[in-house]
């Protein structure tokens, strides 16, 4: 019984990852779609977000599916629900990856980037996959030294959200309210997508 | 047996229904503090955000024990699995409050509101609170077709989203960049509190 228990636990360790894949080149694509307004690519990133919503409801029914039938306790059990909540966390980070896409397809044939902000959203976008990749890498080895990495990253990507805002408040970022509007919105998911990666390594590390 | 978990159900229905109490006078606080540039009362908003979270932790940290102890099968697992994401909804929610209640905070002694928007942000906190309203009754009476009318709720708040950017990307809404900032966060604020109200009725109809 332990053994199956053991192996069900690594299935759900697997779908994990697997939904961190999809995350990892659904914030890629959002940001490369961003920056050069490729509706194509902004298309891709919905189909995606789909594909990730489905696979995390089979982790949900995996998981309760798995509480049903073996009841864990203890460590076991908060292992399970962790799962589940990881889960819901790359969800939001999924949906915030397709509100940065939306941006570009909303905007179109116009640029979603505002002028002279291009490469700070380049560079939240990078920042964005690489806590992704860290996150996997926690998933994999479940060192909660790298915790203190992906905290280090989401530091980076903050200062970025606020270089942006003040940018946008100086006044000397002259544009148009839709850039206003889309730079605001763009920094803020980027932002979020940082936050949920931190709670996501969290969890892991208090496991 | 059944009666022990039976009232531990009650418990844990009883735990979410004064969390959303909370949740629903924490968005009615965070409207008015928004209105008026209130920074004591945008700070109540905070520290009824620790509460909110202090009560989130435990009901999860009941729904846990619960698992653990009676082990649930079939509907009565279900129930356990979505009180703990509803409790995350609410979570959510709290925080949304309290963004909008910072906006205030940040931009003292300034009034965040952006002129000639007000109306539409008085409304949009008069719906998100009549929004936790419905809620509750949903929690407390389990009558899905009160989904119908929460789902009216947050139509209601998206149209109300889509006038306000509709206004600030007009170029007639003649303001500095501050506020338009404030009215793009703010009004995505609420939106995404009414979306997830929408997603914690859906889970109250799908027991």
């Amino acid at each position: 019984m332990r053994k199956v228990f053991q192996n069900e636990l690594a299935k759900l360790e697997d779908e994990l990852v697997t939904i961190a894949r999809l995350v990892e080149q659904a914030i890629s694509d959002a940001t490369a779609a961003f920056k050069t307004s490729d509706i194509e690519l902004a298309e891709t990133v919905a189909d995606r977000g789909s594909e990730i919503e489905q696979a995390c409801n089979a982790l949900d029914e995996t998981a309760i599916d798995l509480l049903a039938r073996q009841a864990p306790v203890a460590s076991d059990l908060r292992l399970v629900v962790t799962a589940l909540r990881i889960s819901s966390s790359f969800a939001r980070m999924s949906d915030y990856a397709l509100h940065i896409a939306n941006l570009a397809r909303h905007r179109y044939p116009e640029r979603a980037i505002p002028k002279g902000l291009k490469k700070y959203f380049v560079e939240m976008g990078r920042l964005d996959t690489e806590i992704v990749g860290r996150l996997i890498v926690m998933l994999r080895e479940h060192d909660p030294r790298l915790l203190e990495e992906i905290d280090d990253v989401d530091d980076q990507i903050d200062e970025l959200h606020v270089r942006v805002f003040e940018k946008v408040l100086s006044g000397r970022f002259a544009d148009d309210e839709a850039s206003i509007v889309d730079a605001t919105l763009a920094s803020r998911f980027h932002e979020r997508f940082g936050d949920h990666a931190v709670s996501i390594a969290k969890r892991v590390a208090d496991l």
